[in-house]
């Protein structure tokens, strides 16, 4: 099925990659999709390895998407959350990982709060490294499968235009979606309240577009970003309702558009305020389809991942 | 071994079953409880599913035995609690759901504080929807195990006399109780503090009885509910020892009788609260039956449902 | 493989073993290490057995050892945890365990707060029961598991001079090791503040050492304790600091002697209070060995129990 292999042992972010290499796994994850279609979604290929997903931030559907992803190519999987952790304990984050690794664990998803968490890493333990999330930094495989998500629906990302709305500056997402949409090929803008858009965004390749109105007019798709409420709290957003007022996308603006915009959210969403019911739920909206095509994704990223051996 | 299929696609309380259905979950439980006396107690039957258990409020045993049930048919099993979800980042629980089942999840078994949310989720959602209690209202396996271990003990279920003892009106355990043994034939007695037992009971079929004393002398087996000890500070309760006087089930009622009182309690048991420590490990108490018949009533329901797609 | 059985239903401590029983689960523990060097690293031995892993107290490493010990001999698992238990309804530590039993588990893994808790189920239930850690009492395994590590650096136990630095006096560590080393013909020395030493510690066979100077004089090799944290508020520890100056193990200390000094410790490490940084990654830092050999002695423990059922 997959004859290749992407030659490389770490997942950690997109900034990494190349266009090639980016293809590359968007492919093996057509055809792991296929595999999610079948009566019997479970295939052999990883049950020689195991893999330990390490959540030092809470998570449910990455986690999970991750957990299902190991499921079914029949890895045996270890899960280990902060809350009940060690890390409490005084251990450093590397001693709890070589503990880990120690028991042999060939492979290591990782959530953490702190950037560059992943690499760190990468350059001190003998296994594959995925990034699930470092702090504010990537989060590359939620950018691929936007990615994913978006070639399937548009056919190819090659000037496609991709709007990003919300708080850019806190959003791993954001970042990850910049770096792999420009890559390849697409055309990024970015839309939020000026506190939250970084002074120098355009310096990555993205365009700064100041009103939703204009963002909807330009893009073909736009990916909403989830408003974290806590926020609010640290004077970035004004109240919710006037972000709503402001920066959320609304009925309004798709009805406005002869042809339909293509709608992503990385969820979870809070309707009503960063995304109106309707638009959520509205015929172009890829935001079920994102969650699907996530699990194709880490299939194969996995499975890519696994047949290199990290180098020591 | 199973052949008829029971033609439903979700459980969602004893309600809106009837005795023909019961009947047959109940034997088909028979021929499962088998499998689980034999020294490999696992079979294939649900290889091909994936099922998510969403539990929105703590539990042990009923996530326990459902676990088991899943994994001795082989299904790929999926766990979520509140406590870690995304449900506290705001999200609607149809989201939550829909992204679960967006992973390609083919079952939901859910207990939720809200009555009415399993009957929600089925009315919305493509996969089927087992109840595994929704607030004040239904736990419809949980009057399954307890019909099963009733009718393996006395052979039949009809003409039966069973008391529910204890706090009626906050008990979903209790609601589901007299739906399923009224419809298969039973005759059904409540008995607890006035302010615990709902005012038109009657109306749905049981007697009330005012003393334990007459309960015992009346019934062939009693069900204690277990005291929710917050409900002391909610002024529905006198003290636990007042409790314990009035409303316990104690040794001196079971050796009064000439004939001996089957005793169940669907736990956690408050020994010495409401009920005594020589009453529950009686020789006729059934409350270890209850917990194995538990895991053999969870497999037969998941079984048959999943003959039965959900319709759209 | 493994031809004889080791005719004991359950592991509850070390004081309850002879040195031919422990040489006896050292010498599996061996053979179950190829295993996991293996590139398939399971094995179906007890694929017909269910067990409960019961941690009435957080821990990460030794919970996940036992999983991967018994995902990899492939046992069903249960997991069980305090926080989300019934124990906090007020039920029985007895009747938490029946319950779970009831549901056909076979084993139990408990760790629990209050010491003799595994003596206590093991007489009460009909399961094999492990002790994964009781209070201050005993922790077995990892006892095993140092032992282990020392037999398979020096060649053998008989005539090794082996120091416990730190708190030995609430240790559950310290004492299953003193009494391991000592059945398998090992000296013990202990060391470490005299608030956190017993006063009658040589009735056990044990010499004490004043200064770590001294011990490391004296020693083969140190286990190190962690110190935790918690013991300062309780005024048993003066401030990290000075347990640091004088009851740290420090890079000066291994350096000042001629042959190597080995080092272990149960993890999880206070890097720069109970042992300097240097000393845990030094060349005879046998840490991570400890934890690697921990799988494969809890896979010894599980398949050697599992043959023996429990008399009732």
């Amino acid at each position: 099925m997959i004859t290749q292999s992407l030659g490389l042992p770490h997942l950690l972010g997109i900034y990494e990659l190349d266009a090639v290499e980016i293809g590359y796994i968007l492919d093996a994850a057509s055809e792991f999709k296929k595999i999610l279609h079948r009566p019997i979604k479970k295939i052999p290929s990883l049950r020689d390895k195991t893999i330990a997903n390490l959540f030092f931030e809470n998570s449910t559907r990455t986690r999970i998407s991750f957990e299902l992803a190991e499921k079914r190519l029949s890895a045996d999987v270890i899960n280990f959350s902060a809350s009940t952790s060690s890390v409490k304990k005084g251990e450093t984050l590397l001693d709890t990982v070589r503990n880990i690794l120690a028991m042999r664990v060939d492979m290591i998803v990782i959530r953490h709060p702190h950037p560059g968490a992943p690499h760190f890493l990468a350059r001190h333990i003998p296994a594959n490294v995925i990034n699930a999330g470092d702090g504010t930094h990537e989060h590359p495989t939620q950018a691929l499968l936007d990615a994913y998500s978006l070639r399937d629906h548009f056919g190819q990302l090659k000037g496609l235009r991709v709007g990003i709305l919300g708080d850019v500056r806190h959003s791993r997402v954001a970042l990850s979606n910049i770096f792999c949409l420009l890559k390849m090929g697409a055309e990024v803008a970015v839309c939020g309240p000026p506190s939250l858009i970084p002074y120098h965004i355009e310096s990555l390749g993205a365009r700064r577009i100041k009103t939703v109105d204009e963002l909807v007019e330009w893009a073909d798709a736009v990916n909403v970003l989830r408003i974290q409420l806590e926020r609010q709290k640290e004077n970035y957003l004004p109240s919710l309702e006037e972000y709503h007022r402001f920066y959320g996308l609304k009925r309004d603006h798709i009805e406005r558009r002869t042809d339909p915009l293509v709608v992503l959210h990385p969820g979870p969403m809070n309707r009503g305020v960063e995304i109106e019911s309707e638009v959520a739920d509205a015929a172009h909206s890829l935001i079920l389809d994102q969650v699907e095509n996530g699990v194709a994704i880490r299939m194969a990223v996995l499975f890519l991942l696994a047949q290199q051996s990290p180098v020591r």
